[in-house]
């Protein structure tokens, strides 16, 4: 452990630095979503450039279809070690729009710091995280401890509004980026001072179905009861779709799940959430949910069927007697591994078309779909992530699956035929996405020593 | 009947006469709705009241809170027989605004003959219906006929707004309004020729269903499947009110609906309304209602309960991924005599709260109500009706019930305690509420001589 002690000692060494550097990479108004900020997204990309250039990496901004994304790697191309392993660190400079403003206790591209709380828009999502990967680089370069791996940087500019030109990236850059995983810090951990791997998500499969009855909507006084009422039709339709166990009940719709490992179980088990806390926090009367499972498998690792919206006839004040022409339901599955989006459309299209009574007509549209995602956290990589974390944080890991599905990951494995270690560094109360978004001092140290350790573990793994 | 033959002669006579009088009364824009519109009401009551007047009644505007009133009668208060029987017709001088005008072959205000057929706003809708009583009244005073007994007339001109107005009138004038029955015409005949009585309504309770789930809306990915769905919960509840064959499912319902008798499903099996024609007309697939009753019985005569709305979470474009905090249904039951609003509200409300799920709290709000009405079509009265629309329409009449509700005719009931017999003289295509409305010269005239053999026939009854 020699030459990690050097790494680790200058990390150590340049905390505030490498803070006040943070707080210049977070005072960039850099919100993708917004066309007036398109200067400030170049002006930041470029800033990052340059960074990465002086903390010793080839750096690049490299112009898209939209906002440029960066490129940085410790390779030289004309010396490249063939046989050295290759691992690709993605994140994003681009932030979410910071309104509305009045809720920022400071403004949001001011950073402030408090106790060990680092207050900016972009703090924790995702600038914060991705630059503790870049100190930890910096450590190895100025410290002039050799790196055991080779290491990319894909930072692109985009991903608060969709990565739209990631793919085509991806794909156009195949062979530089071709490496022996892809490593993700944007995700979170269950609480301060507990690191995580995150190693499933769940997948997507979203679809409308819409009933039409009369063609117009019809004096309920008049025809009422001589007529299938579209809205009714449409409860009762929806209301098989789940039984009183919280199972869907689509002939077939479990065939591809895979089962929760006795692992995987007791890991979930051993996350720090308590029931009554959680129902409070959501503000339920109870929880629901597929019976046998704990509501952490429920949420993160089972399957769901869910309801977003349902429109029918007159929605405004006091009532309109009718019969209304159409009811719609927006739906969508939440899929777990080994779930299939086309798969699973196809199984409820053919069960929604037996169902369907004939007094009305049936409409399906098919919505987005993503595939779910998992690696398994017995594999080599991820238990190497897991020593890396468990040394930097001095704790025990946990291991986490996400009920959401982080589209990126998928175009990772689809187009460069590797996995994704996500390595989150958020906190549940970072306050991502919303005003007073935070990121704990804590975690952005420890996680600059887990990404110091990181690579050591990966590249003997 | 050499009396009636010099009545019935004098309206042959005056055909012409009596169209371009009926044409002066549509020519009064009498939209009660507009308060633009409030000068031109006050004319047309005026006017009415000397029409009234110059036939031969006693006749008075009456003032209200809102419009007024046109009250007139044959009655001489001075030497009134005692024991003569004594009949209110009730009528509206009040129209819905015409609007969308483009939508109008020839302005609404400017009556227009197109053959049989006389377009203006409020042509069948009612200023021709009331008119046909008035003329009759006019062939009895001016061919010296005397009338069988007393007949007072109240047109109101509130009708298209609620009769606001009508139930503090009515009570002050109790005694005044003292009769044997009201006779109103303002229901429709099944087709052209076929003379109609309509002797029952559905009655209505209106109210809303919410259930609320999480304190806002949530993340589906993320808390998906460990929480209840407020919409899914919603469909489940909803989808229990009603079971396969159309029978509503809550106990105790239908203990108080009144037994079609014999007599009374003949006659609806005599009413010229095919399957086909019918479901085409409403542009269904196909047919549905409570088993065991056809169609005319199931939309008139057997309480139906009805979603008007639906109302869940994301209803825009394409997806949003939520757990809904809340959903809503706006329903109305229409009730059969003899159920009463109330007494299904309370039945409604335990049901709700047995079937609802302890995850989701449950929410209430009852809208307005109104009583089913029926008068016995085997009753003197009603017996009476049906040999003057035989003989002036020159075929058997058809006895309907309607699936509406006519609230006024629940307060004749209520505040004076009589009985009312719908002689509706409008045609399914009148286009009531609509843009070109009409009302059919042989409606019109047949009206006239059905109102004018009617006193005969109930005073010898």
């Amino acid at each position: 452990m020699n030459p990690m002690k050097a790494v680790l000692d200058y990390l150590k060494a340049n905390r505030i630095r490498n803070v006040d550097e943070l707080c210049e990479y977070l005072r960039f108004p850099s919100v993708s979503a917004q066309s007036k900020h398109a200067p400030d997204m170049k002006a930041c990309g470029e800033w990052l450039v340059r960074h990465c250039q002086r903390i010793g990496l080839r750096a690049d901004l490299v112009t898209t279809q939209g906002h440029p994304l960066v490129l940085a790697t410790t390779r030289n191309p004309k010396s490249a070690a063939k046989n050295r392993k290759h691992f690709v660190v993605y994140g994003h400079y681009d932030v979410q729009p910071a309104e509305p403003f009045e809720l920022w206790t400071t403004p949001p591209f001011e950073p402030r710091l408090e106790g060990s709380r680092l207050f900016a828009r972009g703090a924790s999502d995702n600038k914060g995280q991705n630059f503790a990967h870049l100190k930890a680089v910096e450590a190895y370069v100025k410290t002039g401890t050799p790196l055991p791996c080779d290491l990319t940087f894909v930072i692109e500019g985009e991903e608060e509004v969709g990565s739209k030109s990631l793919p085509a990236f991806l794909k156009a850059r195949k062979k530089e980026l071709a490496c022996d995983a892809f490593v993700v810090s944007d995700t979170g951990m269950p609480a301060k001072g507990v690191p995580a791997l995150t190693y499933g998500l769940r997948g997507i499969a979203a679809f409308e179905v819409t009933l039409h009855g009369p063609s117009r909507d019809l004096h309920s006084g008049v025809f009422g009861g001589s007529i299938e009422n579209p809205a009714m039709a449409l409860c009762k339709l929806i209301a098989q779709l789940r039984d009183g166990q919280g199972r869907i009940n689509i002939p077939g719709f479990y065939d591809d799940v895979t089962p929760l490992t006795a692992y995987e179980r007791k890991q979930m088990a051993r996350l720090p959430f308590k029931e009554a806390s959680y129902r409070k926090m959501l503000g339920v009367p109870k929880l629901f949910g597929e019976r046998g499972y704990t509501f952490t498998e429920q949420r993160s690792a089972r399957p769901t069927l869910e309801i977003n919206g349902l429109t029918s006839g007159y929605q405004g004040e006091g009532s309109k007697t009718i019969v209304p022409a159409w009811a719609r339901a927006k739906l969508t599955i939440r899929l777990a591994p080994d779930q299939n989006p086309k798969r699973v459309m196809q199984l409820v299209l053919k069960h929604l078309k037996r169902l369907c009574p004939p007094t009305v007509r049936l409409e399906i549209t098919a919505g987005h779909g993503a595939e779910p995602y998992v690696v398994s956290p017995e594999g080599t990589q991820a238990q190497a992530a897991l020593r890396a974390l468990r040394a930097a944080f001095g704790k025990e890991p946990v291991l986490l699956r996400e009920g959401g599905s982080i589209p990126i990951v998928n175009e990772f494995k689809r187009i460069l035929g590797v996995d994704t270690l996500l390595l989150g560094l958020g906190l549940p109360d970072d306050n991502v996405h919303s005003p007073n978004e935070k990121f704990e001092l804590d975690c952005f140290e420890k996680g600059q020593r887990m990404s110091a350790l990181l690579w050591q573990e990966l590249s003997a793994a």
